[in-house]
């Protein structure tokens, strides 16, 4: 854990600077709109440690490992997401010497993302060697509201000498990705040109040939007034810049305004690049920095009425919390319904920007919560859209009659990931799909997504599960070998308790979704019988018989569902029990010595109580959570969320806090010691459900939303809003009290605790812990 | 299974053309000596189907495939073999069009390894598209006796037309290796140059640096008789060569003889490769291309004498037993104690050329058998020299004290396989290691290695087994987790039989050793305490409490040992109910499939048995041999010549006779579809094992030959030659009777079926199988 960030509720600061921790500064300051993505890395030349990212959602290259272990029915090619255009270098040379702050001496030194205005700020005092010293002040965002565009704004002054400074703005396409083999580079330049006060690059990527346009304005100006100097058009392979000279006086001011339009071939024919860029880049120059900046935070304030949790009382849970939002709200907007949620978003190498589990098991509930009907249906529909190529998926693996298997990690439906114990058997992404589908329904009500679309995923999914039990002669029973369970610290497993729980909650509610859908509406029912040849009396029948007689493994002493064969076997210990300097396991264990070991990184079995809590009574949550809680290493960022609502909704209070801590602040604090490699994006969808699921106890139940609130400790209060069925609603919880406002049209129910209370439209109740309204 | 390879005793025929299986046939006509290795690909270009290979041993490159998923403990690189310079190349211009065997009609087409000596051969009649026929007639080989030297002698007839024939010899770095991501090339020039009638390049490896020189010259013959032309030299990047213009005469016949040298910075300073390079080109010229290859073959009927197994009444047999021997001794001569003998040799890309513990299980005894007992010594001292880098392997993964664990796949004594469950799971090679030297031992009598080196290794291993079981508490006995068996088909299971049983008798067998020096040399004894920190009280006394408390899976109810923990959980079924169209198994289905079916990729309990039969009744072996085999399907080239020496022992004749060709012919027919990507070496000892240890039931126990000899049904009678401590002794069994040559200096005693021989000094002998001498 690092602690050199400064507490703050609307920004993220750091203050003097921290080389030895630049790459995670970099991580935690990544700005981005959506559709572009940037990392918190300096404008100016720096050659200290640092991770240069600038990525576009969609962007990725297939890479290969041609190696003589390929195994068959992998992929043709893992997804890369790729290092793109750096757009907002410009590089600085004061009096001939570079300006790089490795090699000067540096005070004053502030990194800020600014959270509420969604930019991100920087400045120190620089002297060089040569003597000359320097103030600078940057400021920088990718526009949310003209998401083409990134601006930035440099001033440097000179606090000492008269002279002459050099700036050089440029665009560069000639950049690596640290994960890349041997230095490979992935772009190609397609054409460039430069001129006095503009350059504009296109360049396409290897192999899948994305095409990208960069175009770049600039404005200059001496202690705030414009001014008009001459400038070089300067050029190399994939590079294309302006070199501007101009003479200072000790005390002034020069300022350069950087705007910058980028578009790629996701939106626009290749041939419209160039001046699709270039128009973007104009378009950004004649609106303005400051007006563009001012729409842009005047629409980040708006999304934060909708989406702000606030805490009273604890400087730290809140700048998490707001920093998970703002993350996210950069990395999806939803706007694009190609796109989805990468566990990183673009904020780093790892991880592809490809589309996990991570998306339906944690984004989709904040979501349906935090956000339009529409954004969740857009998720759901995007693996409905894959449903013939997870079809394919599973064919590929020897699976027949429609059974489906989607991707681990896809950018298109395909299967791009190239680890068998994680394509081949974390095959739980089937039942977090479907349970998805089931979550969504429960949450809008919207039962006729079934009949349009899910059933057929549902189908396509039990199909799956009854081909990948079999029936065992020795336990007399089904069983599921050769599974990775969520927790990756296991790998081929049998019966993996979670899989095979829902699995046979998956076949389960299908036959019963079919059932509806029969009662509902039976010509739907036939067409999708007939769409998927599905036989309901071989298939509906044997699903029965299988679902009636699947052995999970237990411990009867104990009294706990048992994470997989064999698990006791094992030199059971709770994590404390390990050295400092052992964690995280992932960084100083050899992988088999993890694999052997007892450890757990993320939520298994408690992932499996965590989605299906009303199968069991409060006793069995507790022994089975006071049993797996001791031996899980969280180093999964999936899994303190979880634990933290379990913990809450066991009554473990401090649990539930050190939980809501560690999932809020995992990035910030940097615990599993990899915020260097980018940000932990869908995780922190688990944050917001640690609030509001967690401590809010918010629950959807037979239509109606049920509270089963908590104030940790140290909160005064803290308050959320959230949308539900055309209802909007705000939730504060402060000691014993909840008052509800509703900005709806219509009276909602809702039960706090299990009892009813009406909230009138448009109207505020408080009522008290104990379900005694209050104040009317 | 493929069948188009004609049997002769002495020779690998193609007889026409067959562009469908050329890579097989490409894989099969592979020459080497031991230095170099040849793909039995066409000297002038060819436009179809082709694996284009040669190579150098010990020359790799050290890849990288750095993806997010590298695993802690992984090494930085894998090995990869590499494409080296095409030393073979002529191309061929028949009146300005390319000979090219892909464009011509072609008959009476012959390729013929010649194995009594050592060449390869080639004819065939071309018709062109444009009218031109030739015949054209080819001869290769490396020499045996002159290392640095490849000839070739190509001869091209004009039979239908008078004109012109371009011959292009030529050198070329220029090459491609299939496995490359990409296409990357890996070498790089440094130097060429061209005159009339020669060409030099020399060139480097990327990132390693191994230099390589390629020298040639050649002569030129009209109708048998030198004549002289002139040449064009022709050069392009990493390429030289000749361009040779030569008119001829309708029924002339030119003949180019290629005489080329090729020596590395393996075994020479880097600024010497160039003229060692000419001066080794120069030699083969001056000595001439047939009074060469009558040395190499000279050189090759010697070695026959030594190494050759005689069969009569079974021409496939006999063809395939020699076609393994052959290639065993073109891979791995013993000249250079740094090389080892990868899985493919030197015919292929896959496994990199790398040492695996395919030496120690399967090439020792061979080499213990038909070399001096210094070529087994250097195998083992091989490892000795890497104890260090094992120990450090070992530090990596987690284990520490002294503790070894041997790399699954090296070059240099370094870890360069990054497959978790090999890298880390296949631990069972740290047994074969230790079982070679008991094996070494065994056979030679040279005890002193234990105490000169062996020991030392033994105690490595040792520790490491004791720390990598661990104690269950819910099994109260110790327990191994986590493990890849010799059968890859199952991965990270629990308490798999083979390696815990090989790990436990490591763990006595060291003990033992320790014991042993100690009564014999005491202050050795105690040097070695010394060296390795050896705390006799600790950890012996540890040891002895492990090793008699160790879990081993059993099934009462068959009686046989569990091959891991949850197999009878697996639906059992025989390999022969699987569709043929479903094998092999690796090309057919998911690795997720393999993994969770009962089928065994190569022999696991099975291999802990045959290692050590003498542990088991025969009642025990038969059961298990019963249970396992049938679920077999010898995807491993290492499986069938151990089941054939079990079944030879159990008395299943056919069965034996049967895996005895599986294992003989296994690239020959090409069981495993996958002969295309270069030979089975290794497996190839095993060959020679289940002929001899097989059907001659050969074992050496307390220092003295024994033999159990039957005849397989089909056979007259089978004759191989042994070293035997100091003897030589040659052994032929026919029907009911076993006939023995001794070439040695003194008597020696033999046992047949247990029954105590004497053989006199160079004298043979003729005893029954009942033991009763029937001819003095």
């Amino acid at each position: 854990m690092k602690n050199y960030i400064k507490i703050d509720e609307w920004k993220i600061i750091e203050e003097g600077f921290h080389p030895e921790h630049n790459r995670i500064t970099e991580s935690l300051c990544s700005i981005g709109n959506g559709r572009l993505g940037q990392r918190g890395m300096f404008e100016e030349n720096y050659s200290g440690d640092t991770l240069q990212g600038s990525y576009i959602a969609g962007v990725y290259f297939p890479d290969k490992t041609r190696v003589g272990w390929w195994k068959n029915g992998y992929p043709e090619y893992f997804a890369k997401v790729l290092n793109s255009v750096n757009w907002i270098g410009i590089n600085i040379h004061i009096n001939g010497t570079p300006l790089d702050l490795n090699n000067c001496s540096v005070r004053s030194f502030v990194r800020e993302l600014n959270m509420l205005d969604g930019y991100l700020y920087r400045s120190f005092i620089a002297k060089l060697a040569t003597g000359e010293k320097v103030k600078v002040e940057t400021k920088r965002f990718l526009s949310i509201t003209d998401d083409e565009c990134g601006l930035l704004e440099y001033s440097i002054t000179a606090m000492n000498f008269s002279g002459e400074l050099v700036l050089v703005p440029y665009l560069d396409f000639d950049v690596v990705n640290e994960d890349s083999n041997y230095d490979q580079k992935f772009w190609e330049e397609i054409e460039k040109s430069t001129a006095q006060g503009e350059a504009t690059i296109v360049a396409k990527t290897k192999k899948l040939d994305f095409v990208v346009g960069a175009a770049m304005k600039y404005n200059l100006f001496k202690d705030g007034e414009p001014i008009k100097m001459p400038a070089l058009p300067t050029e190399r392979k994939k590079y294309a810049g302006n070199i501007v000279m101009i003479p200072v006086v000790e005390g002034e001011t020069i300022t350069i305004q950087k705007f910058v339009g980028i578009v790629s071939s996701l939106n626009y024919p290749v041939t419209l690049i160039n001046s699709k860029a270039m128009e973007a880049s104009f378009r950004a120059q004649q609106k303005g920095f400051h007006q563009l900046l001012n729409e842009h935070s005047e629409a980040w304030h708006k999304k934060w009425e909708e989406i702000d949790i606030k805490i009273e009382g604890d400087s730290a849970a809140q700048q998490g919390i707001r920093f998970n939002i703002f993350q996210l709200h950069q990395t999806y907007t939803g706007a694009d319904d190609r796109l989805n949620i990468g566990p990183k978003g673009f904020t780093g190498e790892k991880y592809g920007g490809s589309t996990y589990w991570d998306t339906e098991a944690y984004c989709i509930p904040f979501y349906l919560s935090t956000a339009d009907e529409s954004v969740s249906r857009n998720l759901l529909i995007y693996r409905y859209k894959h449903l013939g190529k997870a079809i394919e998926n599973a064919q590929k693996l020897g699976f027949n009659g429609g059974a489906a298997l989607y991707p681990m990690v896809t950018m298109n439906g395909e299967e791009c990931h190239n680890e068998w114990e994680i394509t081949f058997e974390e095959i739980h992404r089937n039942g977090a799909i479907a349970y998805a589908i089931y979550d969504y329904i429960n949450y809008t009500g919207d039962q006729q997504y079934l009949a349009e679309y899910g059933l057929e995923v549902l189908i396509g999914i039990a199909r799956f599960w009854a081909q990948r039990f079999h029936f065992s002669q020795a336990k007399n029973q089904y069983v599921m070998h050769g599974v990775t369970g969520p927790n990756e610290y296991e790998n081929n497993v049998n019966n993996n308790w979670y899989t095979s729980y829902i699995a046979k909650w998956c076949l389960n509610y299908c036959a019963e979704m079919l059932e509806w859908l029969k009662n509902e509406d039976i010509s739907r029912y036939k067409e999708i019988l007939k769409k998927t040849f599905f036989d309901e009396n071989v298939e509906l029948k044997f699903w029965k018989e299988l679902t009636s007689n699947i052995y999970f493994p237990f411990d009867e002493e104990r009294g706990v569902f048992l994470q997989q064969d064999g698990f006791l076997d094992k030199e059971l210990k709770p994590a404390n029990a390990l050295e400092s300097s052992e964690r995280p396991l992932n960084q100083k264990w050899s992988w088999d010595r993890i694999l052997r070991s007892c450890f757990i990184k993320q939520a298994d079995v408690l992932q499996g109580i965590y989605f299906f809590e009303d199968h069991f009574d409060s006793d069995t949550i507790k022994r089975n959570f006071d049993f797996y809680e001791p031996m899980t290493v969280h180093e999964s960022s999936l899994s303190p969320c979880v634990h933290s609502i379990l913990a809450a909704g066991l009554g473990y209070e401090e649990k539930a806090y050190d939980m809501y801590l560690r999932t809020s602040r995992l990035d910030l604090d940097d615990y599993n010691n990899d915020a260097c490699d980018g940000l932990h994006i869908t995780s922190m969808a688990g944050t917001w459900m640690s609030v509001v699921k967690g401590f809010g106890g918010m629950r959807v139940k037979d239509g109606l939303l049920n509270f089963k609130p908590m104030l940790p400790a140290k909160w005064l209060s803290y308050q959320f809003k959230i949308k539900f069925r055309g209802n909007s609603l705000s939730v504060k919880i402060e000691k014993n009290r909840i008052t509800f406002e509703s900005f709806g049209t219509e009276d909602i129910q809702v039960r706090i605790n299990n009892q009813l209370i009406v909230l009138g439209a448009q109207a505020a109740k408080t009522v008290s812990f104990n379900n005694v309204p209050i104040i009317q």
